[in-house]
């Protein structure tokens, strides 16, 4: 699969840049332009030509001043990596997390209108368009969802229409995200210390975890760090006490397959992806640490399950390639459609 | 009933202190030493000589310094408006919210010990005991609800043991308080809105209430400000959706009513308050916003119905006293006991 000798003869015409901005970390990766025109045909493993990362570029998060700062890092970084400079670019596309509404793609748009040379193609998308790219090798269609500390169903019609379920948080009903799964664990634990619940092994086992002595101390635990990632972390505890026979943790784990598996179903049916007599065909790609567990308790091979009943025809996909990697084919894949596939070899 | 005699003559004597301190506010007030043995035998109106409020005096929330200070503050307030000094104080009885430990329970009692002499009795509780203590009129038995931005079961038994449920905050479960509905009403949206969940007219009713264009705005809304207290002031409209038919606004308050219900349950069966043959009779007092309501759909006497099936001999008490005056009636009552009435007149 020599991919060496394309690597260089693309790197001469220009790269391609693809940009994963999360809530804890963003990375950037440089592509040469792929000469292919179907992604069918691309290069097994991908020619990456640098790779940087950084920090959160989630404006909600560390605001636009420092969200904007880590992207124009991370992008200089991978392209000094890759022995480029900025007017090699021929495209970018930057799958950033809380870019939900037209006002913030516009705004991330013009910090890149700003660096980049007006011939470059720019593209201003959230981060869970990233994630479906990585697994349909940059073409926008089918659904993602992806899973980790929060959770988010995304998915694109063949005729550019998407639509998006949950992915709003914990205070408005993300049940199936790590946060959901460990939240009603760490309650679960609590109703059976008051009296509201039966006992479950996930007292003991979350208590010596955390390294406390006593039920109660858990209200103090929770409080004292707001960070979603903390409690989520307790994931494969609530998955081992599953596995051990835990009723409670198993009912939660069945909770959270059925929210994920609502959340990919309202897509698939707002999108009419499956077709008129929903037996037609499309991705379902699925990302993040719940999701890929790969343990006997398998929430991500249960939700694959739940949605195929429903539609026998998607098709679930596991990424090879990083969400950034994807973002990068994505912009390929979209300048390749608008170019109708002349002039750049 | 001409209180006034009493009240002179009373005064003369000494004081009684007691504290409500919240997580929003802190009242402080000052009554004469009661001359009576029993509590059914109080004057009503109960003469009140002082009477202050203040800030917060939660020390999760507003840290020890100052929590301290409001306390002290708040004392010395209600002290000089009764025209009294530290030294007419014969006991002062604190509820303070964020007592939880013994050591909570320590720190506060010292600090009280640096500002009265060591004949004063002092009691430290958890607010919710001067909250049951105002539909008790100060005696220690029976169960207390509050739900309010938040919730919790506290109870008591007569041979001093104490047991309480909920009261964990949002995060940990606390779905029957007024947080917990309006969360819950705030999911419905999202849900109705990205296909997971059936219409709702609490849609409408919410944006139009926030004034908020899409439901898509509702997760901007929900995040730019994380107090509890911003998105429980929901309740009213939830009601409201409920009362004019909406079934998923109805689902949701009868689930608070079933988790509130079962806050008070696992208290009464854990300190045995209804007896062996669940028949017994004991006070269950219902304090905070979302039990008194008072509209068509009556969460508290929803809640109340549900507990009397379970333990026909429980007597719902609304309090016609404040937690503070219940703090004060609480030390008066608990210092006649340990002085087996004797040598205070």
């Amino acid at each position: 699969m020599g991919s060496e000798p394309e690597t260089e003869g693309c790197s001469a015409e220009g790269v391609i840049l693809g940009v994963d901005g999360g809530t804890t970390s963003t990375v950037c990766v440089c592509l040469p332009l792929l000469p292919f025109s179907d992604h069918r045909q691309l290069p097994d493993p991908l020619p990456v030509l640098g790779h940087a990362a950084a920090g959160s570029s989630n404006h909600n998060s560390v605001g636009e001043t420092a969200a904007r700062e880590t992207l124009e890092q991370v992008i200089s970084e991978a392209l000094s990596i890759a022995g480029k400079n900025h007017s090699a670019v021929l495209a970018i596309c930057l799958g950033v997390s809380g870019v939900n509404h037209p006002s913030d793609q516009e705004r991330v748009f013009n910090w890149m209108r700003n660096i980049f040379p007006s011939n470059v193609k720019i593209y201003v998308q959230n981060d869970a368009v990233a994630a479906l790219a990585s697994g349909t090798m940059g073409k926008l269609h089918g659904c993602v969802l992806i899973a980790g500390t929060g959770c988010i169903a995304y998915g694109f019609a063949e005729d550019g229409r998407e639509a998006r379920a949950a992915g709003a948080g914990p205070v408005l009903g993300d049940w199936g995200s790590g946060y959901g799964i460990a939240s009603q664990a760490l309650t679960a634990v609590i109703k059976a210390h008051d009296g509201r619940g039966p006992e479950t092994t996930l007292t003991n086992c979350i208590l010596q975890s955390l390294g406390l002595s006593a039920p109660d101390e858990i209200i103090r635990w929770t409080y004292a760090d707001s960070s979603w990632a903390r409690i989520a972390a307790l994931v494969p505890l609530v998955v081992s006490c599953a596995e051990a026979g835990d009723q409670v943790a198993d009912e939660i784990l069945n909770n959270s397959v059925q929210e994920l598996a609502l959340s990919v179903k309202a897509v698939v049916q707002r999108l009419h992806l499956a077709g008129e007599d929903g037996n037609g065909s499309f991705p379902v790609v699925l990302v993040g640490g719940v999701l890929e567990a790969n343990k006997r308790w398998d929430i991500g091979k249960e939700v694959t399950s739940s949605i195929l009943k429903a539609y026998p025809g998607a098709f679930p996909i596991r990424p090879k390639v990083e969400p950034a990697v994807g973002a990068a084919l994505f912009a390929w894949n979209t300048m390749m459609n608008e170019a109708q596939v002349n002039g750049h070899r």
